[in-house]
This record gives structure tokens, sequence and C-alpha cells, in this order.
């Protein structure tokens, strides 16, 4: 009898392509796939909860896939990541779901993480993890503006050209934004994100953090609907999709 | 006329042989001497405060080195940083030094850092950047544990058979054990390590975590002042030297 199976994930962007099959490299998704059809006997198809794109890690990406054999959900785990060795993907929790469980369409909140190195010195340690800005930032302006995108909003200004969405608004319910010494962490929060929305509404507080825009500058921008006036979509390795939560409100996400 | 300068780096020590120069592959060391020797059109010489190992990292190695040019501090750091790119080593300061200031020599303290993932499943994100122990630690076992090794002692046990120091005697100011989530940190001050001293101290508390070792047996250990007592040596890739202090108390070290 077939078993639904909620998988939680953690990988290291940097060596995949994303983590959806793409036919130009190795995907996360495709080395999750692998293992499975190895331990199953047979191709599995592995269902994420959000497409992260090429470069981008995940600290908490859900997924769900149906499975033949009798798992115990701490023995598959520990047989995955046996199996996803070497790949830089590890699968931290696996739990049996109720059939109707869909990763994608049950989530009812999307965290995500993206972390900035504000120092004039580039990454060593962290390279590949953080974004690297050698000028100064002002994260309380920041912070500031963050606000002005929190709410319902037409995010076209923050929405990737090939976004596959079916329009354009989108409810953000949190984007804080706090510096912890050198690094600066903007946490974003919504039901569901347009492609690139994080990483254009990063790119653009970065304009406001250097002094290039004001908090109005941004929300002029906003309100514009206009994919020409965002500022310059942050890089990939700065962003983590750091959980995703079903059921109850984005409220209770972990911290 | 010649200046010394003091450098503080940081570094990733998962691509190379270690601090010092070495015949079978890439130094930090030499990294930073083959940029500066570019930058002053001569071989300069480059003197760390420590010598850390293949795979250890640093996030504030200091070092000296004496120069010709009448470099700006400011401009220098940055002019090195871009000489060398692209290994993960990053110049964080340049400070100018009196003549008689000494990397090693005139340091007061130490202060190393280890960093555990204590948690089921594989590090993906943070690979190479944590000692992975599968096995739940007690750290508060750890921690007490830790205190029976603070304090002026014979660490035989906890010293490589290559050492080169001149005797095993030394002052551990600090061993402090602590969780954060599924990481345990362990910090480690002193104002000078022997060999493999942390990460064999760290092997022997990791003993302590599984219930291996009791706090007794730790002390029992040291008491012994015999290698063959030693628990088996923790990974390089969890530890980095954190900082190192000049003048004053090692209170006075940053947190």
């Amino acid at each position: 009898m077939t078993r639904r199976f909620k998988l939680t994930l953690e990988y290291h962007g940097g060596g995949f392509v994303g983590w959806q099959r793409q036919t130009n490299g190795l995907s996360v998704q495709e080395v999750v796939e692998r293992a499975l059809e190895s331990l199953e006997e047979a191709p599995r198809a592995v269902h994420g909860a959000g497409r992260t794109d090429a470069g981008v890690h995940a600290l908490g990406q859900a997924a769900h896939v149906d499975l033949d054999k009798n798992w115990r959900p701490d023995r598959l785990r520990d047989a995955l990541n046996a199996r996803m060795r070497p790949h830089a993907v590890s699968a931290l929790l696996v739990e049996e779901a109720p059939g109707e469980f869909e990763a994608r369409f049950s989530a009812t909140a999307r965290r995500y993480l993206y972390r900035i190195l504000d120092r004039r010195a580039p990454a060593a340690v962290e390279r590949g993890l953080v974004w690297h800005v050698p000028r100064r930032l002002d994260e309380r302006a920041m912070d500031e503006a963050a606000q002005l995108l929190v709410g319902r909003h037409d995010f076209t200004t923050f929405r990737a050209a090939e976004c596959q969405a079916s329009g354009p608004i989108r409810t953000l319910d949190r984007l804080d934004v706090a510096r912890q010494g050198d690094f600066i962490e903007i946490v974003a929060v919504a039901r569901s994100f347009l492609h690139h929305q994080v990483r254009s509404m990063v790119g653009s507080l970065n304009y406001v953090g250097r002094g290039k825009w004001s908090p109005c500058d941004l929300a002029d921008a906003l309100a514009a609907h206009d994919r020409s006036r965002c500022g310059t979509v942050a890089p990939a390795c700065g962003l983590y999709l750091h959980s995703v939560k079903y059921g109850g409100g984005p409220g209770e996400l972990p911290p």
C-alpha cells in the first residue's frame, strides 16, 4: 500500500542548478529522487514546496513523496542520507503524512532568510553563504523601508519577467531587517512569493541601505508596478529557504 | 624606511595545507606572501601568531610583516584582498605596529572556537565548517568536565606526538561548552596551546558528552600525562582560530 511521506531537507545551493530537475545540470530534486529510486527499486517523484533557484540554499525545504515499502520514518531519513552522499543535501526529518498532503499546495507560509556580509573585506569562511556588500549599509533605514512592503500589494516591480504565477498580488506578512555585527539578516514571510521576489526586494533595500533611495523611493517603486523600477536583484548565494509552514498562522513559524 | 604592519586574517582552512608554507601544497602563508610580493615587488616574510593545521579555519589569525612602501593601512588591506583572490583568505584589518611587535611572541592570549553539529542528519549548508556528531551529546556534562581542565597543568595527554613545544605545561584560562540548538560550541582561551591540544580536548569531551567517560575519567586522563589516554582527536574542520590578543588579560578578548 502506498504511503505519503513529508521530507524536510537542508541543502547548499552552490553545486546545483536549483531545486527543480533540469537538463543542464544536477538539481536537488534529482539527488533526492535518485536516492529514493535506489531505495524503492522504482522511480519516485518528489514534489517540493518551493522551486529554489540555482545557488539558493535551504535550511528547511519541504517535499512529499509516495512510497511502497513499509518505511519507518527515522530509518528512511538515515537511508536517504546515506544514498544522497556526497551531495550537499541532507534529510533533516521524515514524517508520515496524510494522503491529501501536498508540499506545495498545503503550505500556509514560507519563510526566507537573506544574509548580507556588510564589511570591507570579502567573505572567506562564509564564501558562497552570504552576499558581500563592501559599503556600510544603514540597516535601520532598510528596516523602516521594508515595512512599506508588508501587506497585500501588487508586487510587479519585484517580480521576474519569467515568473509563471497567475497574478502579481501577494500578501507579505513580514519583512524584517536586523544587524548582527557585520551581518545583516533579512527575514521574509508570506504564504507564497513571486519568482525572484525576495532577491528583488533585498536588492532594492540595498539601495535604501546605501542612501541611494529613501524609504519613500521604495514605496514609489512598489506603487509603480514596473519591473524597471526594481533595484539590482540580489545574488542567489545569500538566500535561504528557511522553513515552510503547514496549518495555523505564519506567526507560529520557528524563529 | 621599513615599517611593520599587523594583519588580521580570516580564512577557510578547507583548501590549504595549513597556515605554514609546505612543499606538499598551498598554505595560507604562501597566499599572503605572494600577494605582498606582487605589491612590494620583492619577497616579504609573513609571521603568523599561530600555525593552524590543514583544514583549520581562522576568524582572526594575526600576523606581522615588514614593508618598504609607504602604505596607508586601509589601502594595503584592499590591495591585499584584491591580490589574494580567488583564495579563501581575507584581510580584515591592517594596522601599523611598533617595530618590536611580534605576532607570535607578543600574543598574550589565543582564543579558539570549536563547532560541533549535533544531530542525526549530516551537515549540508555548513559542510566543512563543523564536526558532525550524529549521537546526542550531553553538553552540561561536557561543560562540567571541561572545568577540570582549566588552570595550569601538564597537558601531555592532550599533546600531539609531533609537538615541538619545549614542555607540556600550559595554563588554560577558559574552556566553555554551550549548546545553541543543534550546535555545540566550545571556546578555549590560553596564552598558548600545545600542538593538537584543542582538538584533543574536544575529542575527549566528546567521550564525556556521549556518556563513555564521566567527568572524573577526563580528570584521570589529564592526571595520567599519557597520550594514549586521550580521546580520539576531533577533526580539523570544526576548529577556528577565533582571535589573538595583545596586551592586557585574556578576559578582554572579544566575546
